[in-house]
């Protein structure tokens, strides 16, 4: 298994949000690229849009009641697995 | 562990190959929503482009010599996962 961190996005199927999720796999993936081992997408159902980070929940949307700009998501990641990265613009 | 299985796509980031990596995870996600357990997206490097199921390799852009089609992946995934499900249009 890679060393370096997995993340998961689980998404809810029947609301149609692979999209959303495949896209914030993408920003993830970019801004983390040498830090992240995998992004894993699980479909799932009943309104979930979860974040995880093993057992961490970095982003849940019934928590937090919507979803979230990449920017925070991005923050929050970045707090979880490299602490001291500076994410530029959307640090802010 | 979800018990459904588990697809890997690992994809070279120095070629800049997320972006059809993610497309190709989509795509899979949407055809075989409620057999797949999970799609991994893994930054590599050195011209990687995989797509695995466990220890098969689904599709080796080194192996082939070029990227899948949409479709002839999904009927190796099919061929893989699901081996009865048919692929509509896109099993022809």
């Amino acid at each position: 298994m890679t060393a370096k961190p997995r993340i998961e996005i689980e998404y809810c199927t029947q609301c149609r949000w692979l999209l959303r999720a495949a896209w914030l796999a993408q920003e993830l993936l970019t801004t983390f690229e040498t830090e992240i081992g995998e992004v894993a997408l699980i479909p799932g159902t009943g309104g979930v849009f979860e974040v995880r980070h093993g057992n961490t929940v970095l982003w849940s949307r019934k928590a937090e009641g919507r979803f979230p700009e990449a920017k925070e998501l991005k923050q929050r990641v970045r707090d979880e697995i490299v602490p001291g990265k500076s994410l530029g613009h959307s640090d802010r």
